[in-house]
């Protein structure tokens, strides 16, 4: 709050893009469960079958904390971004709207890793939705860069340049992901997980957090 | 935040009504993955069978990015007017509940345009919703502007003349789509992507952005 | 935002108990939509064979504008109410959380009404559930207004005994709708629409608008 | 919002991890009424069978009102500790989306307890994923505590040291249920309906409400 009365021209808009944003991740992530509870685990007639059954579902249970994991993240970049952005303009909003529309696709990639992890575009699928997430946050993030004077009115030039370098640093691991994923399956995401420290040695320094 | 102190005024209601808003596209816009995950692929032998079952699913991406695309045209037309809007009554409500209704059965109107799009009520379905959306926006923001001595206190006469007539080029565009879509199909839509530099020229200025 | 500045003791738990129920509703209302897009319009043959297939789906349409109403009308019950609330204690929140129980059931309560309207459980299902709604925010209501030295404080005592009788009002007509539900089925819930005059009749003003 | 103002360096993630909370504790809630939705009631003849179909939901109904009630507990937790949490940094994010993790999988634990409630995995499955909401929300509280001059600014170390016992205290209850669950079932969670005024006794006052 008291970072925004630093932005005294910060617009309404800014206030809902960030409500719509939550609220599609919110759900994406919840939608998630889905694939879990419409997963018949049939008859059972005993109680070790009935571990067995749960047991057999640990492919849906590790996609399932994967994808959410990697929307948790996606989210994460959403709000360190938006810490700072004082305005937005239709372009920031649009490349907004593009940004979630990779997100809510996630479920989709979900089910295609599940079912159809023997091919190549069932690796492939959750990798490239990433990957997009991941190139339109970042060309939102370069517009957002380039009126910093009106929307990020309160960053530094060192800040501007060590943020940029570190939203490029996502881009890169992303498209790494893709090109791992036919080898080595949802392996490749673990690259993801190292985005957040990479982020933070690139740049020196926490940004979410007590600063 | 800052335009708010501009109306000392601002109920309560205005924010509610927004968050209500908000949470309501964003689900109607996530609840559209659902057309995708419950599509079954069937059995899959091979990766070149994998991906032109993929590949046939292409009018169900296209309805899919279609209707995202149209919901998010929506949504930043509800934020663009509510942007100034400081107070409102039961029947900005009212219409705001109208409005949201045509929101929610876009994935209803989805379905049908993917599933029935030989016949002219598939086509229609979708131009249909999307005209009523509009014409009740329109409606609401008629009430507001007559009353916006109250409700849009910081807006000039000529921004209400400005925005009220651009307001109803997006209602002419939504009528032309439903005229043009028996003969087009969803080709129609494009039109609505002329909408906002139409609105622009119109007003000669821009609303949302760093202004 | 003005008003809760008269609030100056406003608690947090006031924003999150309201962002929690806009989130309920919305999901409630935008489910409703699953009930249309379930329904398999089967294969169809021809232009007039399409329109006769959604023309045979009219006793949806009208409960799912029933039931998206009659949730609007909650919630504007809701928003009114809190308008003014300054503070809740655990009364109160668990109040509002059955109070959302309620609202969680409507799409099952719709489908009840929709598939089983020849017996009188499905006449009754609507009804009854929307008569809970409605006692449980009466009860949460009464509770503020017993505090309402600390949960009201800006509420005279006038307005306090009008609000209360026009809570009163919305309980007793949604007693009337569950007794006149088993004779005139649907019907019954155009006694609910009366409830805005009904209530404005009975307190001699206008609480939501611009005053 | 007063209490903000005594943070004068609250972020912006602060309110935005509260939103996407709140939109996945709106969304598991409401989705639990799938379950009903979904229980087809077959054929009816008679309004004596429709009430005897309704009549053999008991344990749905039961184990709705039950999941909904223990996610509104979970819920007034995160509020609470949320009331006077002042900054986040990443890891009490993550512990965050960790404990949202296991909200998310309310519904699947629902589906199990009510279709294999003879089995141990059954009983235990909503116990086991309760058990680990607690958790988690102890582990990020602790991590709280940990940094309370720059979280919790407004904390005496009196309060810390009673709000830090009152959350081992929903701990502690979490795990007697899963060790009671497979004896009693169900029952077992009435110990966590005790959570609340146990906690308030450890506490000697009540933290949220007009104090």
């Amino acid at each position: 709050m008291i970072r925004r009365r630093h932005h005294p021209l910060a617009t309404e808009s800014t206030r809902r893009l960030e409500a719509f944003t939550d609220g599609v991740f919110a759900i994406a992530a919840t939608l998630l469960v889905l694939d879990l509870t419409s997963h018949a685990l049939g008859e059972v007639g005993s109680d070790s079958a009935m571990w067995s059954a749960l047991g057999g579902m640990w492919p849906l249970f590790l996609n399932f904390v994967l994808s959410f994991g990697l929307l948790c993240l996606l989210w994460m970049i959403h709000v360190e971004q938006f810490e700072h952005i004082a305005r937005v303009d239709a372009v920031v909003l649009w490349l907004n709207n593009a940004r979630l529309l990779f997100i809510v696709l996630v479920p989709f990639a979900t089910g295609l890793m599940t079912e159809y992890s023997d091919w190549l575009a069932g690796r492939l699928a959750m990798p490239v939705v990433f990957f997009f997430a991941i190139f339109t946050s970042w060309l939102q993030y370069l517009w957002v860069l380039r009126h910093r004077d009106v929307m990020l009115p309160d960053l530094s030039d060192e800040e501007a340049r060590l943020s940029g370098r570190s939203s490029l640093s996502a881009l890169v691991i992303a498209a790494l992901v893709v090109v791992a994923a036919p080898f080595i399956g949802s392996f490749a995401f673990l690259l993801f997980f190292l985005d957040a420290p990479f982020t933070r040695l690139l740049r020196g320094r926490t940004r979410v957090g007590p600063a």
